[in-house]
């Protein structure tokens, strides 16, 4: 299911290959967010344009609408949203802890109302993982706990233990060839998320993920947790950390042996006019760009840079036009998937770290904004 | 310039071929609109993948954003949209006259403030040649005064005869081999229309646009103008009927003789999530459409019908997503320039009169909107 094929001589970074039920993604892999079934902005003709190999989806929104049935009788959600690659959907724990109203959290699982219309919804762990059987999801997370940060021990911990007994009726009720992860909590506790993952490992997952990290906690403790982490998971798993990040902590993460990212980031970003470059971040609203015809990045070869200047953009933003929007996405979605590319590229051949240092110096140097923002 | 190909044996309509300095166009044609250089939500790629062989876009527009300049150092339009077809742009009479605050119109030209900062500027005739020429575009709409309906006929003959000495003067300032139409106008009195199109044809111009339609009157009036107006001009030059219309408007002035048509209908309807179809207008967010897992439009075969359902497309409106605005936008473009390509197929075997009672039986029936909305 997953294949290590290579590991770094001179960091913890690793090449391997995930064997999903709708094809195989090479590793360290960034799954665009398509979280209502849609990667904002972008068809899925854009998407295999760009390269990408998995998209992630979220069971909680597609839950909501268009609803379960729905997506059933289309014959699940890649022919629902008419992507045939591989899907990871999370379970949305996450966004229930972050976006649902009024949400009681019982061993039994969560009561929440819809952050659409206030209707009361019960997610059982069970629940969560016959959803996305019946999405036909190629990866499943199951239901847990999300803690912000920052978080009391003694609640990180109650969030933690049911995170793990989930995690086991999860298992229990998963009764298909679709993969099941598991997700590393424990907040900032270092105990916790050792005590944590080693449960999780020693019931048996097809992959990890460290989950409750990016969610308001200094950059640097996302680093060590992600380190600490990384390092009791099976080398023979894949890891996967949860909603990071920028280009810059996915290098760290990468380095660290994680295999799997996703991000709004670079949808999200592009949607307000910030492309990322190789010189890094470029803000298409400033006005030095109203006469420069350069491309966004003249590194890149995506069908935004090939056909359209700075200039052109900006105008699309200035006079609001939804084609901005979608260029810039687009970019943006390029140029990470060409980033885990590159990374990949540079553990084949044992040579990450210099890989890594070469592309932060010039990433880095232009004044790249450094603070986190997901 | 224009080659007349073939009239139809039992009707006006007329298949035709357009020289541009970019391009031949087959006409009847249509030409998505562009106002602001993008036809929303669209790139240059999936216009060129639908059909499109010519585009309209706006000196208005383009003047107050990104201006002049900006188009100019790009190294004309073409460059700077990423679209190398031909392109006809609108003077912006109309959108002075519709959009422009506090507008005062002399013999000299217009003086108006921009909709969009209140900016005061001043367009004569000449200066709408100039900026048409500096962004390249292949045929230049002289500025013309476009009257609402319904219209004292006082001032329809001032605006019809200034609209003339406009044009003269558009045309003695014109120098270069881009082409310039002109614009018949003279609100729906006959004896104006009649008479600006006699002097404009006595003047000569590469192509006649009938102007100031679709500006509120009933349709049977556009229809009649359309009809006069088309009987009073050259064959062997160019008819351009501006801003119209719906399927069933362009059938009809397609059989009086005209040759080149614009209109917002299917970008905008498509991003409110109207959708055209063989069988008349389907209205995506419709709770029938939840679980209705067939394409807009079967006998379609655009990348929107080849690969979502009426279902995904709801769910995309209901959740707000941007791809749904882009794909039925998509879709309706590409069934406005298959009906074009269907209605030069029909004339070409003299079968127009034969093709439109035959599409228009099918498309009515299904009760689609009779209302005009452009």
């Amino acid at each position: 299911m997953f294949e290590l094929i290579h590991q770094d001589k001179n960091s913890g970074a690793r090449l391997g290959r995930l064997k999903t039920l709708h094809g195989v993604v090479e590793t360290p892999c960034f799954m665009p967010v398509g979280t209502q079934g849609t990667v904002k902005t972008l068809s899925p003709a854009d998407l295999k344009g760009a390269g990408a190999e998995i998209i992630l989806s979220n069971a909680y929104h597609l839950f909501l609408r268009p609803g379960v049935e729905v997506i059933k009788k289309a014959g699940g959600l890649h022919n629902f949203m008419s992507w045939q690659g591989p899907i990871l959907t999370d379970s949305g724990g996450y966004q229930i802890f972050s976006l649902a109203l009024l949400r009681k959290v019982k061993d039994s699982g969560v009561e929440f109302q819809s952050h659409i219309d206030g209707m009361r919804h019960t997610f059982s762990p069970e629940d969560v993982v016959k959803i996305q059987e019946e999405f036909g999801s190629d990866i499943m997370m199951p239901l847990d706990e999300c803690v912000h940060y920052p978080c009391a021990r003694d609640y990180a911990e109650i969030a933690m233990r049911r995170t793990i007994d989930w995690a086991v009726r999860s298992k229990e009720a998963h009764h298909t060839e679709q993969l099941l992860f598991s997700i590393v909590q424990g907040a900032s506790y270092e105990d916790l998320r050792r005590a944590c993952a080693g449960e999780l490992v020693d019931l048996g997952f097809d992959g990890y993920a460290i989950g409750g990290v990016s969610v308001g906690e200094p950059r640097k403790l996302i680093y060590n947790i992600t380190q600490l982490v990384a390092g009791l998971l099976p080398k023979d798993k894949p890891r996967y950390l949860m909603g990071v990040g920028l280009p810059e902590d996915i290098l760290e993460a990468a380095e660290a042996g994680i295999d799997m990212f996703d991000c709004v980031t670079p949808t999200r970003y592009g949607r307000n006019g910030s492309a990322f470059t190789s010189e890094g971040k470029l803000i298409i609203r400033n006005s030095p760009y109203a006469e420069d015809f350069k491309p966004l990045d003249e590194e890149c070869g995506c069908y935004t840079c090939k056909n359209f200047s700075r200039a052109y953009l900006r105008h699309l933003f200035n006079t609001e036009e939804i084609l901005g929007l979608r260029l810039v996405s687009l970019h943006n979605i390029h140029f990470y998937l060409k980033l885990l590319s590159a990374i990949r590229d540079s553990i084949q051949k044992d040579r990450f770290a210099e890989f890594k240092k070469t592309f932060l110096a010039k990433y880095m140097k232009a004044g790249s904004r450094k603070n986190n923002n997901r």
